[in-house]
């Protein structure tokens, strides 16, 4: 495939061409940064990392311009308060933003490695290897620094990505993608068209129609943002529509470290996706613990919902009613349920999870290993708060999204998100017709490396 | 989640409930085979293999019934005489199925693998352990023995599977089920439900729906038919609607070597999904290659359609068209064409493929590297039949199905097609609010075991 050398810049060619065509310069650019070695890409990283840095002036005043609208929005009622705050960019920020994209170039490369190695037979060698995806859509709705992180992830994974950031944030995307084309045009071997930024919800709804030539949508945003991408498009999706986690306290719960692990699973953070929606408490614990939990919840300004039984120890909650099991408040809310039995507890995570990241806090080991066998959620925990479900956290250096479907990937997603396989078979003339029949040669399957976990 | 214990066996019961029902007795089982121990399924698998041998005669009687009336299809020309040759059972196809099951008995255990133990921190200890997925769908056209296989893949890995095979065939999968179930009814923990004969197309209908409570959808026969299935669910579905593979024999191949990967890729098994359909051949070899090629494919039987320049050096080649490039011949019928260039062949292979498996023949280590490098497909190949793309000569020991897709799994399928993971965080009460903020404490991110092949 050849490179389009005489295509313009990304940046201003955005609004005038046509969206196929765009997508098909980041194919033609994807097939040459699959092969690109390791330290071209850190070099680039490094460049894109420098040029962000020196076009701070040139990105904080767009940052300036964004935010005198989005003042407008919020008086006019149209963007909230926490919106505005996520939009705002600083010196700060940018230092954080570039040792972000720093910190990707110590990661290790996730393309090019050998899953397995397999001599099939003598002279037969077979390899599954890793190889970029190709073409990333990701569609951001938050804070513009996503657009720099992405950038990087893409970078250092050889795909191509088509980025497109809230509309609030236009002139500050615009502003860190010109920066980050500047930086990019420093290493000669780095194709044009790799990076490129969408601005308008029509271009992400006909992106949405290419599969086949798009490899991966990430959306990033809330709920309802999330389902509309799933609802919208053929092409796979990584990502999370829901975050309705559960914390159960076991019958036998140590109370003062149920207490501790609750309130951090609610308030450490409680818009995040891993934090907390409904506490579920053994009855025999209850009356020693919900008193003391509601104290601390309440410390905490936590609004708490509880079903008939906790009313009874705790009168002055507020009734929670059936939608309050399946609402993900995302927010200092919290609903509570007494059960009966570890069985319960575990049908109703069955029932209302979101398969995100459920836990149960007991020191009773059989207790834990059925919780830990039986449901069924990306990340299951024992004694520690659901907080800890992310891809930094769990040692990724990096985290592309979560993912709460059953199939692989799993959980919080790291750079591995990013990257297939391919099977390489290298042989001298292998036939199968001498593999076959009364007179075949037999295979001798002889392993000189497995990584695949498995077989 | 209780057993459905008063539920009547599920052969008698397929016709009487309704098909939602039927899938959320196949979840409670399958919830409970994720955890039972391979020695127990292990012992599910010796008892159907036992039970098949004894249920011998209603086996082939039964089939006898499906024969008659497939005999008066095929003389309404409804039905082909290959189709009809695969139905017939006998004696010998019993054997080979039930040493099938035992060879199963034999495959590791994927379910309960360690693919990652990280110590995020002192006392706070994560994992990442397979799982089976749960329920299956799976819906085969072809020979009835094909359920035999499914079944026992699906005892080995832990799920539950809902099965329907093709109509002509339906009192062979009767029998054969209820051989089965009779076999699986000797192993008190083996539950009910875990494997279900649909037989009918409105419940296949059905099940396509249940997105959420099917896990996979397993669709085994023609392009067609996986095509139907593709656009009629959003459940995940494992396999390809397209095998069009292409030998690309390159200026500096072994000619004597060329010739025989060539016969073999084509003519070894025709209709295979590895077959090629198309040979590509290097302007500068081919008035070598291509007469001698030409005479071994005709001794073979196979049907030659050529593009002008083939035709400049094989006159009598019937003429190939644009659309032949873009056929799945699965017949005696070979394509060709001549390129100018390795260029030309990988974007030939780009455009044309159905990312299935991709050959060279070369004695060019620069030409093999590029090809391998640069062609997107589950396969690529060198100096190898394509014919070697298959679960069992790969050495997985069963094959759910081959995958073009451009997400893990792709090619050949094993046992690892039938699980996922989840993560297990096990803690002493660690919380996320120690590790962030100004004294936040570093986490510790050590391997004891790293299978992922990645970071």
């Amino acid at each position: 495939m050849s490179l389009a050398t005489d295509c313009p810049s990304s940046l201003a060619s955005a609004s005038e061409r046509p969206l196929l065509s765009q997508v098909q310069l980041a194919r033609a650019a994807a097939q040459h940064t699959a092969t690109l070695p390791t330290a071209i890409k850190n070099a680039a990283l490094e460049a894109m990392a420098t040029a962000l840095l020196e076009h701070q002036e040139p990105i904080l005043a767009a940052n300036r311009a964004d935010l005198e609208r989005a003042a407008e929005m919020v008086k006019a009622g149209e963007l909230s308060a926490s919106a505005y705050a996520r939009l705002k960019l600083d010196a700060h920020k940018l230092a954080d933003m570039v040792a972000g994209v720093r910190q990707v170039i110590r990661l290790g490369d996730p393309v090019g490695r050998a899953l397995l190695i397999r001599e099939l037979d003598e002279g037969l060698i077979l390899e599954r290897r890793t190889y970029p995806l190709g073409v990333l859509g990701v569609i951001f709705e938050s804070r513009p620094d996503a657009l720099v992180q992405i950038a990087a992830l893409a970078v250092k994974t050889g795909n191509s990505v088509l980025l497109k950031g809230g509309s609030e944030a236009l002139l500050s995307c615009q502003a860190l993608m010109a920066a980050i084309q500047a930086g990019l045009q420093q290493i000669p071997e780095f194709p044009q068209g790799s990076l490129q930024l969408l601005t308008s919800r029509a271009e992400v709804k006909a992106l949405l129609q290419l599969e086949g030539l798009v490899d991966l949508i990430i959306p990033r945003g809330s709920s309802s943002f999330v389902r509309y991408i799933l609802e919208n498009t053929r092409i796979p999706v990584l990502g999370h529509a829901d975050g309705l986690c559960h914390l159960y306290v076991d019958r036998a719960a140590d109370v003062d470290m149920a207490i501790k692990l609750t309130v951090d699973s609610k308030t450490q953070y409680p818009a995040a996706c891993n934090a907390i929606e409904t506490l579920l408490v053994h009855k025999a614990i209850a009356p020693h613990f919900l008193p003391l939990a509601v104290k601390a919840l309440r410390e905490k300004g936590v609004e708490l919902r509880g079903d008939p039984l906790c009313r009874e120890l705790v009168p002055d909650l507020i009734p929670a009613t059936e939608d309050d099991w399946s609402t993900e408040y995302a927010d200092l809310i919290l609903s509570i349920k007494v059960v009966g039995s570890l069985d319960e507890a575990i049908a109703h995570i069955q029932q209302y999870g979101s398969r995100h990241t459920e836990a149960i806090v007991t020191e009773d080991a059989a207790a834990a290993r059925r919780f830990l066998d039986e449901v069924d959620a990306a990340g299951v925990f024992h004694n520690a708060s659901t907080r800890f479900a992310d891809g930094f956290r769990y040692g990724f250096g990096a985290e592309v999204g979560i993912s709460t479907q059953k199939l692989p990937p799993r959980g919080p997603v790291g750079l591995e998100g990013l990257v297939t396989y391919r099977y390489q078979l290298r042989g001298q003339g292998h036939l199968v017709a001498d593999y076959t029949g009364p007179q075949a040669r037999p295979f001798q399957h002889r392993d000189r490396l497995n990584n695949t976990g498995l077989a």
